[in-house]
């Protein structure tokens, strides 16, 4: 490589919001989206995987807090089609369906996971990759379908590990909220986008409700905000008045639901949209009663909007109601981690028609962290059983051994680092977290005997042993090479260990 | 909307090269998946997952075919940096590896899956993203890594069901290539990057033997190849007696590995590097034949050489010898669907040190492929219990039908199209091949009773049931709503499904 000499060489970090996981952190992730698939399967939904790449225009602008074109995604040209990472699981549907309708069941169920990326200023423990578990009925106008999605989420997170009472999903309605607006005079009903730039800011604003609680929310809908950092947020230019009416409805949630129902249909009287609103609402309200699920589990609750500019109707949102220590100490509910809605334009961009819509999509990464803080996740896990080279010129006799081992199951290796130090090798084994070392030298393989090390009790003893102990158990075992397997067996099974 | 009424709807579909997997194709995969990890797990290995993003610099430039900057991959500017869409696993790990170095287990061995992603041209079954699934071990330079990879490569096989005889894994050694190389003046071991594009012209040319058959490649070492499609291709501009002493090379298999590894003995004599790799390769030989993997399984074969160019050593492939129809209709061995070999010059890039490993990557999608024309994957899978909706105000009803169920594990699903009309109901139910449906109207609440349709058994009637088999195993039966349960399960049951 003598060209390259004088070349710098290249960094070895992932770009700036990017990051690897390790052994257990995948496992864990995997063995969450198996149990999410389960639960969406259970309630029939059929897998569906796109690729990771769509056409910019494909993929519309949806994404919140975002005011240059192609802000947000990742994107490049290629010949005249600008590309991009999908940024969510929503829009590729869309696409998909749109192109797959007459091939498609009817309403078409489908659910999706994988990783999606937003080109996002990275921030501590923000990532501009991670992971999604949605479920989506496409072509089903009935609140059934919203309903459900409510029932399915509660069931997900008590089955990944959430208990009942440690979390809560909130339903709300968009409609209810056009109502509001149109009723302080921002929405004309004869012109629906005429006032689309400050209804954005609202949304925005009162998607921020538990961030900057009602002080900083009344800011934005007002004159505008300056955040922490200094940076100036425009505000919608409301009047005192509506926004008084505006927060209002954020403070509407009633003790039951049918009160908040009520509070709510108080608030919109006259408006024809914000009535059908709390109508489905209400129907939603019914339907999860109907299947047993309490306010304890899913609640009405007027603060919720959701980000995503898409929603036409009910949206949904899961969040972990107990409490951590952020990153500055203090003590604050986990948040969010899932959250969803109706979007019945959204298939209705390729098509032309009206295609009622409406899924949830599960933060697989928060939730994974949620049960990490919560000690629910295995931090570490058994590694294989280490066969350590004695004798370099002998790695035939050492991989007929692993050979063995796997035969019968159990997971195995023979050491592949140089093995002229065995402190190494049996560094190596500890790192590993081995539960056991084989060690056959030419003492051992004259005799026609192995040595087993249990390096789990070894650790232990090394720990705290008495002598009594260190004889009635010993860390250290000679069996015939012959009975190598039964052995290793017998004592991973005096370990407990699956392997 | 109507500001985007002029607009001209986007397309709905995805990028060329790009596509959708649906259903089957999805749980297909992820089943593959799983089995690779079990064998990769029982080996030792340990899972690690990077992003899909990582700066061009990170992945460095070593895809075949690859003339001119960033071709090859998807890359797009940010600020100072270039990023790109990975385009295999091994590069990510170099990088990853040379960051963590310090803390990783030595040798470290891990396993990665996921998507990779080619700028290059779609074709029929050509994508621009495909699965990929990998084990290397890092910090290793022991044959014994090389040949467990070999092995490993056999096992992974027939666990996801190639039968022995229908595959083959081959090995060879770059470096007996370097050495034959050397032989006829093509590399200069004072100076090894004077003839470093000749060199790779060879490569691409030899790597291409499978497709073009001896004559093709003979062109492709001389003056250069005209394609199918008038395409000029250069070449590497040899003499007729390089040429000849190349093809030797290519065709010193012999009858026994002890007589393949003579014929390359006598080929680079007198070749530091050429000895070296036949000594490499009949180590591996030895220790492949220790653990009992005879030439059906591993061979080695000097006609392997991959087409990536950071490979430094043995270098391995596995090909599926089956022969299929092609898209002309002509019969043709399947080919490869994994390869890999030895890179001791990645990590290097970063660091600075030289660090040995070597991996195998296995191409998930082409392997499926193999499976699915073998008829040895499903190609449907079974769909949800329907419970049709026969009074749209009872939507409640429904609803706690379908909890029941799947309170009791049973895949199910109340109808959300529009109920009115009841045959679209049915429809639905036939297209995602439901096994039963479930029908409650008026009469039937009434009477405190649900009526069970057995979809797949009323299938089979439909086609060719006498009279007297239709009486006997009715495909409607009537049931107390109370018993719901138990009469689907046992319905289930008698369809043999596991639902």
């Amino acid at each position: 490589m003598g060209k390259q000499k004088n070349k710098p060489r290249p960094k070895a970090l992932p770009p700036k919001g990017f990051r690897d996981y390790f052994s257990v952190d995948v496992s864990a992730r995997i063995d969450m989206l198996n149990k999410i698939s389960e639960v969406y399967h259970l309630y029939g939904f059929e897998q569906f995987e796109s690729s990771a790449v769509e056409t910019v225009e494909a993929l519309g602008k949806f994404l919140p807090d975002v005011d240059r074109p192609n802000e947000g995604v990742f994107a490049w040209k290629e010949e005249d089609d600008w590309l991009a990472l999908r940024y969510d699981l929503t829009a590729p549907l869309a696409r998909a369906y749109a192109q797959n309708r007459n091939d498609l069941p009817n309403p078409y169920r489908r659910f999706a996971m994988g990783p999606v990326w937003r080109n996002e200023k990275p921030g501590p423990g923000r990532f501009r990759q991670f992971y999604q578990c949605d479920a989506d009925t496409v072509g089903s106008s009935s609140m059934a379908a919203d309903a459900e999605i409510c029932t399915m989420l509660s069931d997900t997170l008590e089955r990944v590990g959430i208990e009942r009472g440690d979390y809560i999903v909130r339903v709300n309605n968009r409609k209810v909220l056009d109502g509001i607006m149109e009723k302080v005079g921002l929405i004309d009903p004869d012109n629906p986008t005429k006032f689309s730039e400050e209804k954005g800011i609202v949304l925005r604003a009162i998607d921020k409700f538990d961030r900057l609680g009602s002080e900083g929310v009344k800011q934005l809908l007002g004159s505008g905000r300056v955040d922490d950092s200094g940076d100036f947020t425009t505000g919608a230019g409301l009047t005192a008045g509506q926004i008084d009416v505006l927060m209002g409805f954020m403070k509407a949630l009633g003790s039951t639901s049918d009160q908040t129902l009520n509070n709510l249909i108080c608030l919109v009287k006259g408006s024809k949209i914000g009535e059908a609103g709390v109508q489905e609402l209400e129907q939603i309200s019914n339907l999860v009663v109907a299947q047993g699920y309490g306010t304890e589990r899913i609640l009405l609750d007027p603060s919720v909007v959701r980000g995503l500019g898409y929603y036409t109707g009910p949206v949904y949102e899961a969040e972990l109601t107990f409490e951590i220590n952020d990153e500055k100490g203090r003590l604050r509910k986990f948040g969010s981690v899932a959250g969803g809605g109706r979007y019945d334009d959204l298939v209705k961009r390729f098509t032309g028609q009206e295609v009622p819509a409406a899924g949830i999509s599960i933060g697989v990464d928060r939730l994974l962290a949620a049960l990490r803080m919560r000690g629910q996740i295995d931090t570490e896990n058994v590694g294989p059983v280490v066969i350590t080279v004695m004798d370099r010129d002998r790695m035939g006799d050492y991989q007929a051994m692993v050979s063995e081992l796997r035969g019968a199951g159990i997971r195995s290796e023979v050491y592949l680092g140089n093995p002229k130090n065995f402190g190494n090798q049996l560094k190596y084994a500890d790192n590993r977290k081995s539960p056991i070392a084989i060690i056959e030298g030419g003492d051992e393989k004259a005799a026609g005997v192995v040595q087993i090390k249990d390096l789990i009790l070894g650790a232990e003893l090394a720990k705290k042993a008495t002598l009594e102990e260190w004889k009635s158990r010993p860390s250290q075992t000679t069996c015939p090479r012959s009975e190598l397997v039964k052995h290793v067996c017998e004592m991973l099974l005096a370990q407990g260990q699956t392997n």
